[in-house]
């Protein structure tokens, strides 16, 4: 083995297609349900999604083709950080001792610091083509709204982003990047919408919340022609997009010589992270070769794959979105305060729920103590500092790493390092300081909530 | 031309070799004259900086071989993130409607976001190669701190980092990331060293100044046999040891179908992103090849090269450092609060300084709310974050690109990104709220400093 540490690939190399897994739905033996609409449960139709989305994407988002072209104005911007590195953890593997090969794909290295754009340049994309003048969207801790101004302004569209109020005040680096790429940037709840106006006359002291930013972003959407919606993750054209990743990494890892990997880890807060790097993976699966195994981690105290139900649930709390199927904590569930933002949502990707549930797709989780003790041992290796969410990856990672070295064997395992960690070093020093501490799952609040959820046959 | 915008070098074409300026300084016209030690105004020997530095570091020092071998284990570290990549700035082109074409050399995808690890590195192995236990340096905003914390985890040596006390308190995470890397920081002036405690028994709540750093980590090192000292910019070998910039640049622009560039342009603080940008082009201009223009960009509020005197002066405040030959504001210029923090120093690298005396390199200077404004600019169509300090090269090729439209002529434009700006967001905001304000040249402190100079004859 060579001491090479870095794979790269040339531009001439970038994806020209996305793989879109609902092609391959029954041969992974996968029934996602229909998607119902929140008030009738009924299957939605096109017409449901209409004044959220343009007709490509709800078309991306149902169809069942399985190669969709990436268009080139796409590829153009893609081109400003993609192709992403492949990294060889030659120090890490050192340092741990183990005769497992580690490989990691780095996406921090797009613009805005993570996968994150790799979807909101195809939104911002398609949304332009259909006319659409404006996007809005929600952000928390804000990477989502720093990918999608940045996307909007790319495509010289407008973007309107509702930022979690405790967020807008306490990060205000994220905000300040998201109005430099021009968009505006609304502490949520606002008085711009009536959902907001309902929350600040019943508590004017909210500190808002994810649930309460989409609702304000979806009722901007609807109430104006010339305005769509975006969202970051969950739905299915999002993890189409994300496909762009594990495509690169099948190149990579051939480059690198590195023969078929033993297993793939990712973390999951939506999933589209893990989808987009695992998917061609398992394209080639259904194409004849051998499934990897495939770990996806969640934090422990928001333990969507490993301890909600599957079950129809809705995707906001304020009931607006359809229901799916997937693994839920129940709409209602509020995530105690970890530090990755990213990664404290009730529900989970429909896709990658039906993968966990048919046993494609392994889930385990980590509290976050032992999460950033990887992570610390990760920078000092390798230099780059993990995003506390991609950190969970990271903890997966050197989990199998070291299993390996117990039963001495030689794996290659290949985790998706989905952003750097340059805006997350608050939460670093808190960890270091003794300042953190991890949660117990909250089963009572998560029974609660599971129990509220409505029965629905299909 | 294609629309490829990315150059990318594979490992393998790492440079094995850094280039010495020194040995081509009489081809180049170049009078640095002797380095005098500052109390007896005698030329310094190896001796009187051994207390400070190991041998092989203060051969690189004063030696005039061509090419010095880098060591494998110092490439091997470089692996990380080097080589580095070379964009082609469509958009950027596009948005300024000039007939330029403009490429940037991109530093800032290190560990630690900027050129600086190109010399920790090699600096950290040397001192542990002699056997040094400890390395002590001082760190303003953090970038070289940071730079050193990692090198030494990389080497597995000891680092201690004065940092200047008012960024200590309201900087915290390039602390932070010194501290991942292992690295004690301590806010300066500190009680640890007799500098420190003269200092706060003047004046107590004093905020601490680079100069008060520099003198508390000399005299940590010069203490301590185990311990040594490194400094981040301005000196001969750290010049040298980011030659690796330039040399990947030269064959970027073969890969490109680029041609023989028209003009570089850098920003320059102590001159070592410049130095190790253009260097290898007065290597190919020594060996017969056309000399680009060479535009080196300083803060007008901190004019070292274009309305500084060209006279021995010290490092530092407090008179330790040898004095130098350089462009200077005095020893005891203090620098307005400018953004560049980077940028804020009295003095200049020798070589750097000879070569702006010598007429090889022209040297302008911009106020920070017109960088700023290249900044965003720039932000917004190529989707990196530039630092304050690698601002004043965008603003530099800015500049060079619409003088270009404006006589219509095709040149080729090539400047160096040397760091981003994930930790000035503070900056960027300040500048869109319009807090931000361009400061006078002060004319009137400059001329009290320079009197102040000690009269050497060389």
């Amino acid at each position: 083995m060579s001491k090479q540490t870095k794979f790269l690939l040339n531009e001439s190399e970038l994806s020209t297609h996305w793989y879109n897994l609902n092609a391959d739905a029954e041969a992974l033996g996968l029934d996602m349900g229909p998607v119902l609409n929140p008030k009738t449960h009924e299957p939605v139709t096109p017409d449901d999604l209409a004044p959220l989305f343009p007709e490509a994407l709800i078309e991306q988002e149902m169809g069942t083709q399985r190669h969709v072209e990436i268009p080139e104005a796409v590829r153009d911007v893609y081109r400003l950080w993609r192709p992403t590195p492949l990294y060889r953890a030659h120090r890490w593997e050192k340092e741990l001792d183990t005769p497992a090969k580690i490989f990691y794909k780095y996406e921090g290295t797009s613009p805005t610091g993570s996968h994150k754009p790799n979807t909101s340049v195809p939104q911002a994309y398609y949304n332009k083509e259909a006319g659409v003048k404006r996007l809005t969207t929600e952000t928390g801790a804000g990477q989502w709204g720093s990918a999608l101004s940045f996307a909007t302004q790319m495509l010289g569209i407008e973007c309107e982003v509702y930022m979690v109020k405790v967020s807008y005040e306490q990060k205000p680096y994220r905000r300040v990047m998201m109005q430099t790429w021009g968009a505006s940037v609304t502490p949520s709840p606002s008085d711009q919408t009536q959902a907001g106006r309902d929350v600040l006359a019943r508590d004017p002291d909210t500190t808002g919340s994810l649930g309460i930013a989409i609702s304000e972003a979806v009722e901007k959407a609807v109430q104006d022609p010339d305005t769509k919606y975006a969202l970051g993750s969950v739905l299915n054209h999002v993890l189409l997009h994300q496909t762009v990743i594990g495509q690169e990494v099948l190149k990579q890892l051939e480059m690198a010589g590195a023969g078929w990997p033993d297993v793939l880890v990712g973390c999951t807060g939506g999933g589209s992270n893990f989808a987009g790097f695992v998917y061609p993976f398992l394209e080639q699966h259904v194409d004849g070769r051998d499934k990897p195994r495939i770990v996806a981690v969640e934090p422990s105290a928001t333990p969507t794959l490993t301890k909600g139900h599957y079950a129809y649930d809705y995707g906001d709390t304020a009931r607006m979105t359809p229901m799916v199927r997937m693994h839920t904590l129940g709409h209602e569930f509020v995530p105690p305060p970890i530090h990755s933002g990213g990664l404290r949502y009730h529900g989970m990707s429909p896709q990658v729920s039906a993968l966990v549930h048919s046993g494609v797709v392994e889930a385990t989780s980590t509290p976050q103590m032992p999460m950033f003790d990887a992570c610390e041992q990760f920078v000092r290796c390798e230099g780059i500092l993990p995003a506390p969410e991609a950190g969970h990856a990271v903890w997966g990672a050197r989990h199998e790493a070291l299993k390996a070295k117990e039963v001495g064997e030689e794996k290659t395992i290949v985790f998706n390092l989905c952003g750097h960690g340059h805006f997350d070093l608050a939460a670093y020093e808190d960890y270091r300081e003794g300042r953190l501490e991890d949660y117990e799952y909250p089963e009572e609040e998560v029974n609660k909530s599971l129990a509220d959820l409505p029965s629905v046959s299909t």
